[in-house]
């Protein structure tokens, strides 16, 4: 049996993950500190990950094969300098080391293009300097170098996944993209950058899907980007929202200034992902635009 | 009160901290898994930090203003690829975090020369692209980066100390200054490499003593190599050795092949040290070796 421990599995990006890894087989275990009510065919372990000795007892419990670890705070303007970062990476290397003690076969970690020196417009794995210019970043970066390294020196056959830009159902309301639909769908202006900034956006629902094809793909190990390899301009994404919503002169362009420390570009290579681990993502931007809006328009 | 814990203050650089440290006003404790009997002025604290709690518990007991975290595997062969540099990883985060959380007011760490992209061959802090080739290297980086990235968020004031090439007393009777040493005074034939590898040495005492000046410059943040800025290529190391022991026709140079994965030249910009946190060596390189020799006199 191929069994799979899935932590932060109510997250934004963890929930994509468990419908796919049971479509490829997968007996799936999932925690969260608050499991949902419905089961919906996962195995739901109530765990705070980041009380002492639970990630070991977690691994005693479930004894995966497979571990996909997504956990890690995720509050919006908080995560990047919040002293948790810390805790969740020594949180991490106790889960992993009690999945690699225990003969554990794959693991699979959530990282970030905030590990990427982002003075490098396209981020390539292997290739562009690894420099992150935030607590967030580091952690990220020095928790997957690490479990990669020591995935590759002793196993169990270790991925991360670099996530960049993401869009979709349950994201935080704040958030560009549901800031923008629920704005229009209210009839609201929508005050907005002047949005030359060039980003890769995907659809949270492939970036699950993405996870679990890592999880299931053993022979492809290290640092992997998961993203949609095409470049996009905010005000084109801004424009396409606007045009499906009819909301053209509701954006105003320009009226909120860049955050300090936005890059003008900043872009993944995806092919690893897509070549390597021979994964394509089921919306393009027009789909899941619209899938974004029709939750958007129920959840609003 | 200003008191510092050192870890590892048993190992061949940490017990060369201990006097430095004194010298400077500290009232110093110390940790090893297994203390030496004669106390000389330290608090000695048994400890195995691998041991889950204890990293937390030695802070809570000593309530240290000063840490300075020197204990790691450093079984020489082994070091650069055992799983227990994970342990070490995690054991440092629960050090550092518990040290953070109690209101610790400066820490500093051990990073390695191996953090960096070795195909460059001068290291500058903040510069050169770190791109650990090892396990050990890995670790090593991860921990440091984040450490540096948490206290500049949110204290303490951390530095990490990149220790580059060194010897002298208590060093590893196996590695290259030692078997030389050894080996030349025993009268044998002493088999090297080529020796055109240049290097950056230092005396271990020396190396001591600069961690104790991080330990007191608290204005000093993030990576400092810990390094002489000298380079030297091996066989003039060799020669300068081999000359103090007139055993010029004993060395064969080019009798053992350069290991896989060394490059030709490895050096530390060592200006951080030297400008910034002001610390002047105490030893040159033919004042070293005297030492190193004086002290293989007498210990083998």
């Amino acid at each position: 049996v191929t069994r799979v421990l899935v932590t932060g599995a109510t997250g934004f990006i963890g929930r994509q993950t468990l419908a796919p890894l049971r479509e490829r087989g997968f007996e799936v275990h999932a925690t969260a500190r608050t499991p949902p009510s419905e089961t919906d065919e996962v195995v739901w372990h109530a765990a705070d990950l980041l009380s002492a000795g639970t990630p070991e007892r977690l691994i005693a419990e479930v004894q995966p094969t497979h571990l996909l670890h997504m956990a890690w705070n995720a509050e919006p303007g908080r995560y990047w300098t919040t002293p948790e970062n810390l805790a969740w990476a020594q949180a991490t290397f106790a889960l992993y080391r009690a999945f690699a003690e225990a003969g554990g076969r794959r693991a699979v970690g959530a990282g970030t293009c905030a590990e990427y020196d982002w003075s490098h417009a396209v981020c390539r794995e292997g290739v562009t300097p690894l420099a992150p210019a935030t607590l967030y970043g580091a952690a990220k970066q020095g928790v997957g170098a690490l479990l990669c390294a020591y995935g590759a020196a002793h196993g169990p056959s270790t991925a991360w996944g670099r996530v960049f830009f993401l869009y979709g159902p349950h994201e935080h309301p704040n958030r560009l993209v549901p800031a923008v639909i629920r704005g229009l769908l209210a009839g609201e202006r929508v005050a907005v950058t002047h949005g030359r900034q060039v980003r890769d956006f995907m659809h949270v629902a492939d970036v699950g899907a993405a996870f679990a094809t890592l999880v299931a793909r053993e022979d492809v190990q290290g640092a992997v980007n998961v993203a949609s390899g095409e470049p996009i301009s905010l005000r084109e994404l801004i424009g396409t929202i606007s045009a499906r919503l009819s909301g053209g002169d509701l954006v105003d362009f320009g009226a909120r200034p860049v955050p300090e420390g936005e890059p003008a570009v900043l872009l993944a290579d995806a092919r690893r992902l897509r070549d390597e681990a021979g994964f394509s993502p089921r919306f393009d931007l027009p789909s899941g635009l619209d899938d974004a809006i029709a939750w958007w328009r129920e959840h609003s």
